[in-house]
């Protein structure tokens, strides 16, 4: 499988829309093919460059990329004024610990 | 427990350096109070600006700061050249998925 990390440069007051949509683009892609699992991430330190990050699983990058797609098309994660993200797909090298 | 999201930005050529000076991180950090488990990931795309991201689980932040300095103070993670290392502390807000 493959890992969707998603980095999320939020201005301040943005947080609750932001997940909003969040919300809305997990429940759509929760529904397509491939999607294994996500988890949301909040930083500890509001100064943090990325308020949010998102890690997510899919079967593979193919599955991601087609679902990514059919969200943009049913327009499900809007564009939030001056909040950036920053997607990219990765695969697990080295896995340690009490798992 | 907390999540270590650490953002890698590696330039051609360091890879390995990097990967070397990551595994006697881990070995160090894996020894130390409070850690639970780490993953490092690499991206699928040579062109990503970040091209390792590790996340790691720790029982608390204080846990993981104290594991940090002890393991500067040891001189285990040397600076390599052009190597920038973003970690940032995280908590996991939403979870969904097939688990």
């Amino acid at each position: 499988d493959v890992t969707l990390i998603n980095l999320f440069e939020v201005p301040p007051g943005r947080e609750a829309e932001t997940l909003e949509a969040w919300g809305a683009a997990r429940t759509f892609l929760s529904g397509e093919p491939g999607y294994i699992d996500t988890t949301l991430h909040r930083a500890l330190d509001p100064e943090a460059r990325y308020t949010f990050i998102n890690v997510a699983h899919w079967e593979s990058a193919e599955d991601f990329t087609r679902a990514i797609r059919r969200m943009h098309a049913a327009g499900v994660f809007p564009q939030i004024e001056g909040v950036v993200i920053n997607p990219a797909l990765y695969r697990a090298m080295r896995r340690d610990g009490a798992e």
